[in-house]
């Protein structure tokens, strides 16, 4: 028996030397799941200690801290004016019809605290646009949870814990919103500037093809065939990507470079 | 100041009494919902008392208890191997891009057991089909919540309790997994059919057009227009449908019963 922590298949390792591309840390891919979706599932301690899991829409601080906005007619509501401990999982908003544990998704634990700040009823209506107007309702409180502990899981062996205090500061990926569109553009009009990376930077000048599996604001991971096998390398942008619109600036030097570095391909 | 439960803007009342349309039980919605999807959020007790939410995959023994497999790599599997206590929050499958919380969820609230029987085995893989087999991994395990507490919300103001014995004996709905194409069809194809059923057997002979909203085992819920206003009549089947296809011929049966008693229209 071995643990599910094993290494999948063998990959091809690069033949040439690279320097490791920079990927986003855990707490950025923490910060990155907060922002692209408004529905987690909450755990909140019932009245006999047990837990208690429900469904919840939620809006994000500037902190990081989410924003919840829930009645005292559902239990969770009443669990968290007994006892503030809970804790938010919030999961990759994709339905690609694969494995949902493949997917990533984190875990936020600590206390939550009623604040019906401005900036509190704010983040919570911009985010939950679609939802009623809670304000006129009385039975209604909005919460923010103070996060304590955060445990992030990208999919099979990939996972970490975060500290607090990163996670406050890290931002989420501001590319994250277009990374789907850019993979599906990169994989079905450039096929062979993928190529190009994968052979001049990825480490596989043997490689006879390559797609985009992700992106992200610091590059791009790749999938390649090589004649030893298949191999993931992963090719980094010159600079982070800091705005919503920089993949395509960011992929055409990605290009250039690799073009520049080996022109025959 | 109002609560949430009060009542939306009112409804065109029928101009003709008509006898209630039997629905789907809160204990049968829970089992639909369980039916319906392999992703939920865990709730678990972390070693300082503290809520935990997580994401798991799951299957359904006969009875309706989930079956989980969760590794001791993972916090929830070594806090469910130190206190069994755990809730299971399922949520609707749906991304209409509407207000999540208008949709349906249930909560299940129980103890967690071991058991690696070979039907918690199989109706796990039957589900998670997607999945690696865990069998062969030392850290995980499989486990039956064993249901104490059902709460189910149906949306805004549509929510009950199930007892542990009714949420055991309901079935699923057999025809959820083709509710939404035959009301897709129904309302492109069969819009006549819709508002002889509104007229003639939801109360509204003023009725100018109508739609379909929803499909079950046991009728259809309609939105109709009046000259008095909107209306949301609801129109049962002679015989629940016993089968996945059954919606086509239940829908026939009451097509031909509405036209036969207002042949006009």
């Amino acid at each position: 028996m071995s643990d599910h922590g094993s290494s999948p298949a063998p990959a091809a390792q690069p033949l040439v030397d690279v320097a490791p591309a920079p990927r986003r840390s855990a707490a950025e891919e923490a910060r990155t799941l907060l922002a692209a979706t408004t529905v987690a599932s909450l755990a909140t301690l019932s009245d006999d200690g047990g837990p208690w899991a429900s469904l919840v829409t939620f809006g994000v601080l500037t902190g990081g801290a989410p924003v919840l906005c829930v009645s005292t007619m559902a239990e969770h509501g009443r669990n968290l004016a007994r006892d503030p401990r809970a804790s938010l999982v919030v999961a990759a908003d994709v339905d690609d019809g694969g494995d949902p544990l493949a997917r990533g998704r984190v875990t936020l634990a600590g206390a939550a605290r009623r604040d019906a700040g401005e900036d509190v009823r704010s983040a919570y209506r911009q985010a939950v646009s679609y939802a009623p107007v809670y304000d006129d309702f009385a039975d209604f409180s909005y919460w923010v949870l103070d996060v304590q502990r955060v445990r992030w899981v990208g999919g099979y062996g990939r996972m970490d814990t975060v500290t607090a205090e990163d996670y406050a500061v890290a931002e989420p990926d501001p590319v994250a919103p277009a990374a789907a569109f850019a993979v599906a553009h990169l994989n079905e009009d450039h096929a062979d500037a993928l190529l190009a990376m994968a052979r001049a930077l990825g480490g596989h000048p043997d490689a006879t093809a390559a797609r985009c599996t992700r992106a992200d604001r610091y590059g791009l991971d790749l999938e390649a065939d090589t004649p030893r096998g298949r191999a993931w390398p992963r090719v980094g942008f010159a600079q982070p990507c800091g705005a919503p619109d920089g993949l395509r600036a960011a992929t055409g030097e990605l290009t250039r470079r690799a073009r520049a570095a080996a022109p025959a391909s």
